[in-house]
């Protein structure tokens, strides 16, 4: 073991896509982890394919406080309060991260429960239309984004706050963790994550419905001559109604600032259309230098099919519990940049 | 030649994308065809490669006029006006198409000059970012959609009107051609057609801008995090502003219409957001749902990877002039059905 593994088990609860593929991965690496599928065809297909997994919660549960392990949460929203009641009784003193996708509202039930020091919010950006052990893969989070929350590290008033060593060296575990499996941890406060996500996850999906709608009221011309551009934009209307709600609606009130900025946008092209002499080039040339700022960011994580992919994030090399920490991560966090620890 | 071929000249004006990869076909399918084109070095280019191609426009009319060509306007419309006034001067008995985006623009210039009895409109659905000579290639129509207007066949109280057996032989031989180099020729009056392509194209590039200006106030943290959706739903705004705003300023009204549609379904999410329960199922199911038929409707159209694509669009023989042709046309437009004819 080198000061950059994860040093102590890793127990996944929940192994749909992002459990699934996370086991896999993990495994791959030649980490100790093992994990738990509350669907009993998932679990044992697992188990067929090697990999150490049961479909007893409980059971589990007191294997990761035997072993002191890093526990997952890889289960729905819906799933966690229940799943937070279980581990404080059967794996009191184990660490918990979690990947859903909407933190504030995780984070609130963490701290309801007088857990949050012994929890680190966690969101790989990796979900797709798919779900179930079915859909996982290896290789899933290569170069994605995997937001490390660090709000326990801030005090009330914005300043760094003392932390444990013990909360220090779950986080910096969670850190390796993310850097095994080939993410990169983006270290972001769950409001600004939820804030984030709202305008380039949840808004997509809002836009796209509208669009698949309004390009379906123009009947069967519409659709015969629909091309690329129809295409792409509700392509993501494809995904499940459920995961949709459940991401949007979870997020409503970020993703609520996020839609009035669009509205607004929209009402001010919807007037200049209405005008005698029609001209939509403010809002068409900022959205074209917005898309070009985008590209450029992106460098080639873009392009899908590229082989070598490089990431173009700002990286920041930190001492987790070094004085100024807390200061390094939420310039991390404005630069939407990648961290190493040491 | 067979009854299949068209039975004249092409002359085509403008030598872009679309001018320059339907001469392109037109030649290699041994059509008889020839271009001017504004720019001396795209004449150049097209000479170079064996095209028979100038850069003298009236030179290039008187000719077309000599040996009774059809001529297809493939340049932007700022200058279709101008064309027609030089058409009609030194190429007064020719038939003429065009390419232009929007179509009823395009018509009242044309009834303007009393020139609706030589007139066809077109509008092949192949646009991209590129343009000028060098973006032109060959197989750029395959399968694609190309709009066939057949207003002038319709009288003010929407019955079958009384049309000349050249204007009759005119619309055939633009059927011939769009249906020479691959594509599909969809009939649909001017304003049906704008009101469709206002859904389909204009709106996905209103909300593609609106959308990556969101994202982008989301600042770095916002664009480190963005991945499929957004990268998908902005696509479009990478388009040169100039291309959007001279579709969608030119379609105002058509696209008016659309953007309230859809200000209204996001006027609906955004109430339903800021309700005590949130609940986007109404936006989401539908959109879910719309999504769903246009994938259905697309066939493996959607697929742009795939070697063989095969038409999902209903087919409708039809003899043009005879008597029903004018119902027949109405039929394959509210279907969106391609046709063929005998």
């Amino acid at each position: 073991m080198t000061s950059r593994d994860v040093s102590r088990p890793i127990c996944i609860i929940g192994l749909g896509l992002i459990g699934g593929s996370l086991l896999r991965d993990l495994a791959a690496h030649g980490q100790t982890v093992y994990g738990y599928n509350r669907s009993t065809s998932g679990a044992r297909s697992a188990t067929k394919e090697g990999f150490d997994v049961s479909n007893h919660l409980e059971e589990t549960l007191r294997r990761a406080e035997t072993d002191g392990a890093l526990i997952v949460l890889a289960a729905p929203l819906p799933a966690v309060g229940p799943l937070l009641d279980t581990i404080a009784e059967l794996a009191p003193s184990c660490g918990i991260t979690d990947v859903v996708s909407v933190k504030t509202e995780v984070y609130a039930m963490v701290k309801e429960r007088g857990m949050e020091g012994r929890y680190v919010g966690g969101h790989p950006m990796a979900g797709t239309a798919e779900s179930g052990w079915g859909a996982s893969r290896t290789g899933l989070f290569q170069r994605g984004a995997w937001v490390i929350a660090f709000d326990h590290v801030i005090d009330d008033e914005g300043k760094e706050a003392r932390v444990s060593p013990e909360w220090i060296a779950l986080w910096t575990d969670v850190v390796r963790m993310i850097i095994l499996v080939g993410a990169e941890a983006i270290p972001a406060r769950v409001d600004r994550h939820d804030a984030a996500v709202a305008r380039i996850s949840h808004l997509p999906h809002v836009l796209a419905e509208a669009l698949a709608v309004v390009g379906d009221n123009g009947g069967a011309l519409a659709q015969s001559l629909a091309a690329g551009s129809f295409r792409d934009g509700t392509r993501v209307a494809a995904t499940t109604p459920e995961l949709v709600l459940a991401m949007c609606e979870t997020n409503a009130p970020a993703l609520l600032t996020a839609l009035e900025e669009t509205l607004e946008l929209l009402q001010g092209a919807r007037d200049s259309l209405a005008a005698e002499v029609p001209d939509l080039s403010e809002l068409v040339d900022s959205g074209h230098r917005s898309r070009v700022r985008f590209e450029a960011r992106q460098g080639n994580r873009s392009e899908s099919v590229s082989p070598v992919k490089i990431s173009s994030r700002p990286v920041l090399r930190l001492h987790p519990g070094a004085p100024g920490w807390a200061s390094q991560l939420i310039q991390a966090e404005s630069l939407g940049g990648r961290i190493e620890v040491f």
